[in-house]
């Protein structure tokens, strides 16, 4: 059998656990692909101590492993969507199947790559870039063919999750459990990505196109980070029997499609609710399965590594013949129309202060009446010290989002209401 | 592009499920697959009305839907392992594929039916043998393709599952339950496939051949079902902070493999024990990967329709190439060495009832200890009404079975205790 010539283009994270996984598992590799997986070359613009590399070419000009005779596969681990976009069509271009675990990369440009790749008759594949080691985008594209998808949902940021998690454990504050992950290195020193959601929109975008067969559609995400989610929300939603999580969601209805990142109270016995830490998890809706959930290591080493090795022996295991990336061909992906979130319906969670007044609660609830909103529970706190002031928390019904931001408008004009509401979305699959 | 041509003989549950979804949504399939997927021929021995056929031909005798020229792929949804056996041989010889969702038929001759199928080159597939809807053994074959998988476990009897679950929740008994399940029917009328576990044994036999590359090997499985639970051990589970799931277990070290399938404690915080009712769930450790778990619907029409579907699909994508069965060739498999159970190590939970005088929990640990065995946790319930004997609950730390079965000969004998301890497993993966 011929053998796989692989070269992998990073050595960082991602790229040094695929070396090391390519380098220590030759047998069981040659025999669940079919075929030896060899690594032929490396490209790295330095050495690095964790990443040893066995008798096989450095180079330090990342593209000419997009050039190199002997190699059929670029693993591209580099990051970023400059340089990596180059390398990838270049390798596309000049035939070569290409892995990657970069979602920006596969978010921003994915239908340009995509197309190219089809256009060369070469596999794209990007396990890799959503959820780390659950293989999530091949239970989409392989599992759930015969499903028509609705809805995908999921923990899809590790390091959003780790952060509530220690909110919550610890009835910590978001600043201060964000240096923590900091230190442990969950973090990044610019930690934007993950806790504004980016990172998340990034993958969602990608789920989503898989679920619907809808063009790569990064800009239509509306995207909410976690910083705003205080201790007090979580110590409330736990009152009202609901967990705190930042999701990525994305359903498919008559009106068109939703795609969203933001803080979600989720009910204490949804699946997803259970998921703590760096963990990530997953939530399908086939028309024929049902609800599937799919949990694990979103990020790491190995995990991540696992994910892009398994595109590349899905590419052995194919022959000559190319792994569709989405599951159908780019040219059948059709355009959606993007709901728009004033037009998206869920139960809502609003958390305000208001002077321990008579008659509050009721102006209250007639500012959401007036929009047709219900008020599924209501917890009045009583006033801390001094303070003249108690905390109102209300769960309201599914409403509209334009009629939801209404009432919060007016409940916040309240002569007795000192701020605007806060307000988190709660989902309820 | 040549269309692949399905027959598919049975028109119960799954065999209805997967008619309905070939004839509802051609265009899906067509997309998915890359070729018109169409139903060419139906096998049943008479009609049903909960499954109409439209304009395809309805043969009385299965075994000519395995003769049929017009038949690419057989869909063997008739259960049982006699006819259901001459099914399979027949549409392999004849170069048909085959997919079955029949869990005994391949636990029992699968080595016989792979081996025929890989000399045949034909792909032999049965996604929808294990856990219904969830695509476990699409994760295990492709997404853990580059993991050493050292174990795998899972609630994969959703009857069980129902019957705990309602258990604990209603504080009722056995018995109880599994009336009103035979009446929901969700459990047979001989239940005893499900409660017994023999249906659990099944599945995992065909999880650890995947997972481990070792020929399936139902004969080595040792089982127990669930009968034996009480509402008690329920209860005390809960104040130890476990839940009892019915669970299948395999696991592979250098000592062998253990495959096991009983009623087990799980740590209330396992993201298996939070799986209830007639869910399934199943929870793979990749050595690079590291633990993911995998949830839905693990019976009914639909669900299991869907994994169907999903091996007709991966047939069609793979044009006239064979679908690997294992992920490796059946040549490949090795025996491997089965653990004694009296090998095998967990914590353990023991109740007993004991008369309640001074020295007696002393002489209890001392029985423990003589074998070795440490106590993690001890619970001595107060006397109900005139009873002079009390209920005592322990938990020990994790002891090789011969050593505990010892330890519990001697609890036994004790003047104090009347019978023998009950004992249940503990897994805390």
């Amino acid at each position: 059998m011929t053998a796989l010539r692989i070269g992998v283009c990073g050595n960082g994270t991602v790229g040094g656990g695929t070396i090391e996984m390519l380098q220590s598992r030759a047998a069981l590799l040659e025999a669940r692909a079919g075929c030896p997986v060899v690594l032929t070359r490396v490209g790295a613009r330095r050495d690095r101590d964790d990443c040893p590399v066995q008798d096989v070419p450095v180079e330090r000009d990342l593209l000419a492993v997009a050039r190199a005779d002997d190699v059929d596969v670029v693993v591209e681990c580099i990051g970023g969507t400059t340089l990596a976009r180059e390398l990838t069509e270049l390798a596309l271009n000049n035939g070569k199947a290409v892995v990657t675990a970069n979602k920006a990369l596969i978010a921003e440009h994915g239908n340009e790559l995509l197309a190219l790749a089809e256009a060369k008759g070469v596999s794209l594949l990007f396990e890799a870039a959503v959820a780390g080691g659950i293989p999530i985008l091949k239970a989409l594209r392989d599992g759930m063919a015969g499903n028509h998808v609705s809805g995908v949902s999921g923990i899809i940021n590790g390091t959003g999750n780790f952060i509530l998690t220690e909110m919550e454990s610890g009835k910590r504050a978001f600043d201060d459990v964000l240096a923590q992950a900091q230190e442990l290195g969950y973090a990044e020193a610019d930690p934007s990505f993950d806790i504004d959601g980016i990172d998340a929109a990034h993958k969602l975008t990608i789920l989503a196109s898989m679920a619907f067969a809808m063009p790569l559609d990064f800009a239509s995400v509306h995207c909410e980070g976690i910083g705003t989610v205080t201790p007090e929300d979580i110590q409330f939603a736990g009152e009202l029997g609901y967990r705190i999580k930042h999701l990525g969601i994305a359903r498919s209805s008559e009106q068109g499609v939703e795609l969203r990142v933001h803080p979600t109270l989720l009910p204490n016995d949804a699946l997803l609710a259970n998921v703590d830490g760096v963990l990530n998890a997953v939530r399908l809706e086939g028309d024929c399965a049902g609800p599937t959930v799919y949990s694990g290591a979103g990020a790491g080493r190995l995990p991540t590594a696992s994910a892009v090795v398994a595109d590349i022996i899905d590419i052995a295991r194919a022959g000559g013949n190319v792994v569709s990336s989405l599951g159908v061909p780019v040219a059948s992906l059709e355009p959606v129309t993007s709901l728009a979130m004033s037009e998206v319906r869920c139960p809502w969670y609003l958390r305000l202060k208001a002077q321990d007044k008579p008659g509050v609660m009721s102006r209250l609830a007639s500012c959401l009446g007036a929009e047709g909103i219900s008020i599924e529970a209501l917890i009045q706190k009583p006033p801390v010290g001094n303070d003249e002031t108690v905390s109102v928390v209300v769960l309201t019904n599914a409403a509209r989002e334009g009629d939801l931001r209404r009432a919060m408008a007016a409940i916040g004009s309240m002569d007795e209401v000192s701020d605007a509401p806060h307000g988190i979305r709660v989902d309820s699959p």
